[in-house]
């Protein structure tokens, strides 16, 4: 790798030249700075030379590493993602890097909390994750922990990591250990990376009696705390911050903060010679509906048509255009499931404060209270498995499954 | 009206008892407290007893208004919405009330800031906004601006309200007199409500000189101060709170508090002398397609068929399965738009970090830097109004035409 001084104007910057990937602009250069970052020029505004080449250090300890036999055992598994992989500066590309030896030479101090195995379930990016995906890491999960694991730990993307912990959060029956999911930001390679506390947080959590699927990342942008997310409340809600996942309409259930947990709200606790089991019916046939001014009614007629269960994405308390109301009415007598969420995200859909919201409740669209609609979208799937009953349904839908939903708080 | 007292278990309430709406579920009362909430009960779970008659006061001051000719004229424009309406609690509906004089009587301290005229230039309830409307809006602000008055105040719904804003900063040219969007989560007849505050420091923000469309609404659950934010950079984040308003990747223009104005960031200034113009010519064949795991090919094929623009609202950096990769090389093809912005809403795409984004990008699809979707959405048309040639359509998104888009900033 050639090191480089590049002179933009009156500044400059030191770096490592990378390679170009095969499909980025050809007018550009990208120096990886000496503390991480990687900034891009453009080659017409700068001036650049080499000062020197250097070889990449080779991080590995060389004696054998010795796991404590008395410490509880934990599994991680990988699907993919960033928190799976490191760049290879040589060729560009992003490698899988997750075996049990590099994991551990990685972050030595796991080995003072966990007994660790690990495994590659599957190795994609989490924007292909798929509800099959979904179950494949339900029924693994499963497997794990009734062999006998105290926590399993999931390595994912970030992405759609959401998703994946709403699904394992229904999926998952008579669940007595912790299921953690964990990503990274930033890759493991990186100085400014997030794996390391947030595997070190996620294996606390995995040996803790957080009996529940969460998220663990960092709490903020500083590199100190994780929150533990409830699985079906966190929402993945900044492009590239470390601490880009937040609890949205709850509390997190709690913190990891100097190898700490503390706990800020109820959650269900550890309980050891329970076998939990996987319902992971889904019926796939079910699309989100984000409403905008304007939205043509024509597309929305065509996807009321297709569908089983729609979640509309409302406006505000959990409106739509009216004019879209006849369709909707069609498809709600022709058997459809119609659910209601708002694209505020935050807060509590309520229906009944104007003629709009009325209109959608008598016609029976089902307001889904305070639940995120990629969490509605989850678990209307995982409703309509199990029956597409319209009663059944909405009785299904709003009632508190994994914590998805909270009681109306009536605030005097 | 009836005051009541209702037991349930061992709690007590006191309130009017309000009439039931048409749709309204028929197990269900609704007791308006005396704090101004309404709190409904199930009728098989409580005991409810009639505890006296009362009227409603009349509010209205008898003397005549007289306004002050030397301050700056303003004109509120009413389009429909909370802020515009007030409940009647004999009938359950929802009116508008909207004359200067019942404006005036209700908000007298307006009087001490500007002369203010009001007109309605219709009055529907932001869902039902499309962009037919945005154009009348502007059109007439416009006419007003220019027919001498020193700023516009427009009373709109909440729901949709950023949309309008961001459309309003895309069509009004050469615009040097500010035009400010207020709006209501709460009607002006609750004692909770934030309609004053708002009307309030919209006036002064209508009287400074911040020369861009803004939307002025409460900064914190508190009714003390309101955020002024870029028509741009605001989003609607909370279905109920009063701060539901939030500015994003951006902060605030500035701060109303104690009837004096704080800003933050820079402005346009006012300049006295130029006359508005209206560029309004939109494509409105345009849709905003958020991704999600699972999501079916098909309709997705339909879709970038059917329009000749498309915002995608991906996951992450700006991602997107796959599978759908060449669906959205073949809409390309055919002369479509495919421009993609993020559903994590905070922070910027950078499709060069992953292969998934790297591959979007060379078949052509245009990443919106830190644009918000929906205001990606309403430029797309503006844009698409102009050219269909991708070259131009590329630059003029990729161009901060007005503040909807900032720099790339590079974190050393």
């Amino acid at each position: 790798m050639k090191l480089v001084r590049v002179k933009k104007g009156d500044k400059i910057f030191e770096g490592y030249l990378l390679p170009r990937y095969e499909t980025e602009d050809k007018n550009y250069v990208t120096i990886k700075l000496k503390n991480g970052y990687n900034v891009g020029f453009k080659i017409d505004e700068i001036e650049i030379e080499e000062i020197g080449d250097v070889k990449i250090e080779k991080k590995y300890l060389s004696e054998k590493l010795e796991q404590k036999e008395s410490l509880p055992k934990i599994m991680i598994v990988g699907t993919g993602g960033t928190i799976s992989s490191k760049i290879d500066y040589e060729t560009g590309a992003v490698k899988p890097a997750f075996t049990t030896e590099e994991i551990l030479r990685n972050n030595p101090e796991l080995m003072n909390i966990a007994r660790i195995d690990t495994e590659v379930l599957f190795n994609i990016l989490s924007e292909n994750m798929k509800p099959i995906h979904w179950k494949k890491i339900a029924r693994r999960v499963a497997e794990i922990l009734n062999s006998g694991y105290y926590g399993v730990i999931i390595a994912h993307g970030t992405d759609t990591m959401h998703f994946t912990s709403a699904a394992l959060s229904f999926m998952l029956k008579n669940l007595y250990k912790p299921v953690v999911l964990v990503g990274s930001q930033r890759s493991s390679d990186r100085p400014s990376t997030d794996a390391f506390l947030n595997l070190y947080s996620a294996t606390i959590v995995a040996t803790s009696d957080i009996a529940e699927v969460v998220v663990v990342m960092h709490s903020s942008s500083n590199d100190d705390s994780c929150y533990i997310h409830r699985g079906t409340r966190v929402r993945k809600m900044h492009t590239s911050r470390r601490d880009a996942f937040k609890s949205i309409n709850s509390l997190p259930i709690g913190i990891v903060e100097n190898g700490k947990i503390k706990t800020f709200i109820p959650y269900r606790k550890r309980k050891e010679g329970e076998e939990v089991y996987v319902d992971d019916e889904l019926n796939e046939n079910v699309f989100l509906l984000k409403i905008f001014p304007g939205i043509d009614k024509e597309i929305v007629a065509k996807i009321v048509e297709k569908f089983d269960g729609i979640v509309i994405e409302g406006t505000g308390l959990g409106h739509a255009p009216e004019d879209l109301l006849d369709v909707f009415k069609w498809g709600i007598e022709q058997g459809k499931i119609i659910c209601m969420t708002s694209q505020t995200l935050y807060g509590r859909v309520n229906m009944n404060v104007y003629s709009t919201g009325r209109k959608l409740l008598s016609i029976g669209v089902i307001p889904l209270e305070d639940m995120l609609p990629e969490v509605a979208y989850v678990k209307l799937m995982y409703v309509l498995g199990k029956t597409k009953d319209y009663n059944k349904v909405r009785e299904l839908m709003l009632k508190n499954i994994a914590g998805e939903i909270s009681e109306r708080t009536i605030y005097i």
